[in-house]
């Protein structure tokens, strides 16, 4: 049935192994107790009366430390509430802090509202349910069940807010699903989750110390360990977490233009001769988005051929970047990819290296899917060449399982993000503060206010990186025996793909993406990321493709 | 004692009058029953126990609609627990979902973060506690009472992780603090907390509708509705949410680049003329910033005069294209602020809006501070004009209290967006799905990956904005009577807010921002945004000043 025909890269591990399942090294502590199924319905829990008299019995129980998580820190007050019936149906958003007296509804409306995320969770776990219930764009615009998508011009009473609020995931698709395996990003990391709801509890802003000064302490020790491990001396250089890989190899190709042409920062791209980037066939379409948007021009952007596996040929770099010298061009920046989006597949860094040195180029790695490699004894050894970069895009919200979004820029050189970027605001860079002013990180970006996207990672620090790509056709039974090469098998092997997915998007029992690349037609392509994953759930996909696909 | 001298645009409503709190149209049905103060520590009401017979009494006093609110939709399953005495001290993070009957210990951990979350509220909220507790940052990163910012090379126990989040919101700032005035972002709303809690609960990606299905229609209809403020017929257009109002500006010069030199996507800057960019002396950096990225370089960006309020002169615009035109260059774009960041002032739309049809310009107006008005009958004619602009960027996430990040650019062309930023690619937009794929956004944008910030906007639609810049210097008494033009005196009155706000945030009472602005040294830019914020609270900051700044 399934072939595994493109390629495998990334993938020397049998995916069905123990590869997906970390050992449980530093693991060991299980609590018993947690097996125990017992009383309450957890949906319904949050309605629940408790009573002091619990409270204080349970104290005792507890260590010492454990007690400080409950001690309300710095205030006296001694607020008191008892989980009363709430009706939300007559209570409205004004109802709500900072409405006078409005702390209770506040707590019961949030204690609903966990009611309904927690069950999610725990349904997002149970392989008895669909990973999506699929609807067309119309069917959900008509309104399914009274879910009205529409915005209204009156307020919503508490109750419909909630109402929307379940229905929303009702209808929306189940990434941390243990068959969901449709992109880079998938799994719900469990203490991620805990660290994205804490960042929008806190509610700030990463462009100044002033205001965020945990979380720009928190970016910047991540930020010394991630260079340690791509291996720059002392984890020295210069960073910053973006809104996402594509942004975070923008970050790259201005800095790289920086670097070698700053007077185009203030005089443009006309003060500099015409530049070009190089970038494999394979890698990721941001690299030519960043060339287009950033004045290069796409066809500035120079695709590098690849080997059977998906990687960058050097002697195609060193050809091609003859080539442009010889038209009267520059050759600024290479890309090199560090786990393909379709194939998985590593480009040879050191080779690379070799020729950026040699004609004086930058090193940009794109590690955004690979990153977390770096992080794992047995496979470094596929970046092996990293230290030599000029600069590195890693997206721990891709292996590594943090929420979205979540991705790193890494740079060599210290400073030269804020040489390329400042602007210097007076209004919030202001250089009279009270405090040392190198740790307001704000001119350094692009951005101005830039979301919080290190609290998650900072927390799930221990996580171990996994993954594999798989790609692969399936061939169906009335295909099987013709000749691979003519051009009517191609055509119809191209629609199986596109086929079994819309059923199986139908179905909702599990997700895989497809693609065509290059000359070949449409495959799947298995992404074995997601850590709730076992190995019959593989299985389980490769019967639905089965299943599925057998009549077409 | 504080005088406003250098401006108030924007706030011609008095900040201390009912402007600050809107009125209670159709939010009439206050729950009496939420003032009870009974029970409970709710910083401890986690570790309670329920019993099964509460539920069942509690649930015969619901209405039929909020019972479903309960109901575990598609799922047969009848999970039941109680909560246990949870000692989470030899638990960590493999023991909780996927791990093999990890239910119970991932929801007493969930829950057990939502007792230090809805603490955190409470508290924030709470004008006796500080709105933070300054530490410089030598002090953080040598570990306040344990707090270890430090990352492990070990597994820490849930409890450790627990505790560090409790510390982390511990040493943050409180930017929903009724006291907080420190940036155009403040304030904690509850309904749009509730939509990040979800948002990253469901953790999916908006760059294709298989994904995202339910956020990818939220945001379309929600950008329809915003189009339909701006004027433009029928909600017709263009526009994505990107991670921040830069971003969202930089949109606006790559778009008006691709529609006077759709040749530079793909050839480079070298394919058209010197292009030029006029924006407001007073504008966002963030114009110049793109300026300086996209290739234009930043002294093509043309910085224009404006009047005493801080207003853009129209006839400096006019005179600058003309300079530019003579030399030979080719005036491409206006930028017109909505609402500035520093003073709050609207530029004349209408009068710029004349001045870019003349000369066949782009015309965009940045309304991230100030577009919230566009929803009030009354504020609305600040932005006379606005249909007009080809394109407009909206921040939700400032005026209208959503949380950060929230950034609407939205363009008057269908179509244009994809045009200039499309790269097609395979393995994320195939055309052969099932469904109608004019869904799937993710090739409009410069990003790939993009987080959900629909939802929580979306769920706070019926929030009323308010606002007002009011700027002043605090002239402590050695000053008074002095020369005002003496360079001596600016000297000394550069030196007050600085001073002012190092000992305010020393003492953590409350916070406002300080700049200078062109000629003007030091002053304070109060943002009354917050909706927590009282006249009271007002009274309190310049209590303050006038208290911290006395003996200067």
């Amino acid at each position: 049935m399934a072939t595994s025909e493109p390629t495998a890269t990334g993938g020397d591990q049998d995916p069905n192994s123990a590869n997906l399942r970390p050992s449980s090294t530093n693991y060991d502590a299980w609590m018993q107790g947690c097996t125990r199924k017992l009383g309450l319905k957890i949906c319904g829990f949050l309605q629940k009366n408790n009573s002091l008299g619990e409270e204080g019995r349970l104290a005792g129980s507890l260590s010492e430390r454990q007690k400080n998580l409950y001690s309300c820190d710095n205030s006296d007050r001694d607020a008191r509430f008892r989980r009363t019936e709430t009706d939300f149906s007559n209570m409205f958003a004004r109802d709500l802090l900072p409405a006078k007296n409005g702390e209770e509804a506040t707590m019961q409306f949030l204690l609903e509202l966990v009611g309904i995320l927690t069950n999610y969770v725990r349904k997002t776990f149970d392989r008895s349910t669909k990973v999506l219930d699929f609807h067309h764009p119309h069917q959900l615009l008509e309104g399914m069940e009274g879910f009205n998508l529409e915005l209204s011009d009156q307020p919503e009473s508490l109750e419909q807010i909630l109402v929307d609020c379940r229905d929303t995931l009702k209808y929306g698709v189940r990434t941390g699903h243990p068959r969901f395996f449709n992109q880079l990003s998938t799994g719900l990391d469990i203490i991620g989750l805990a660290g994205e709801w804490l960042t929008s509890t806190a509610n700030t802003n990463m462009f100044t110390y002033e205001i965020a000064p945990v979380f720009v302490l928190m970016e910047q020790l991540t930020l010394k360990k991630m260079r340690e491990m791509i291996g720059w001396p002392s984890g020295e250089g210069d960073g910053i977490f973006s809104p996402g890989g594509a942004i975070s190899n923008m970050y790259s190709v201005m800095i790289a233009r920086y670097k070698y042409f700053p007077e185009v920062k203030t005089k443009g791209m006309s003060a500099a001769p015409r530049l070009v980037l190089f970038t494999s066939e394979h890698s990721h379409y941001s690299i030519k988005k960043a060339g287009a948007a950033l004045g290069f021009g796409s066809e500035n952007v120079v695709l590098l051929s690849t080997d059977e596996r998906g990687r960058v040929i050097p002697a195609d770099l060193e050809a091609k970047i003859l080539d442009v010298k010889q038209k009267g061009y520059h050759p600024l920046f290479v890309n090199a990819t560090a786990g393909s989006t379709v194939y998985g597949a590593f480009d040879p860094i050191n080779e690379i290296a070799d020729i950026c040195e040699k004609y004086n180029m930058w090193l940009h790695v794109d590690g955004a899917w690979g990153g977390g490699l770096l992080m794992s004894r047995k496979h470094r050894h596929k970046f092996s060449g990293v230290e030599r970069a000029n600069s590195v895009t890693w997206n721990p919200h891709k292996m590594m399982g943090v929420p979205l979004q979540c991705s790193a820029i890494l740079v060599r050189e210290k400073g030269i993000l804020a040489g390329c970027n400042s602007m210097c605001a007076g209004y919030l860079f202001q250089p009279d503060k009270q405090y040392d002013v190198s740790y307001d990180t704000g001119d350094k970006a692009i951005q101005c206010g830039r979301h919080v996207d290190i609290f998650k990672f900072w927390l799930m620090w221990k996580a171990k990186p996994q993954h594999t790509n798989v790609c692969f056709w399936y061939i169906p039974p009335s295909l099987r025996g013709l000749e691979h090469n003519s051009e009517e098998y191609r055509e119809k092997l191209h629609k199986v793909a596109p086929k079994i997915k819309a059923m199986m998007m139908e179905s909702g029992t599990t997700m895989v993406g497809y693609q065509p690349q290059g000359q070949k037609v449409n495959f799947f392509r298995m992404v074995v990321s997601n850590p709730a994953a076992l190995q019959s759930d593989i299985d389980f996909l490769i019967d639905e493709i089965e299943r599925l696909g057998h009549d077409l």
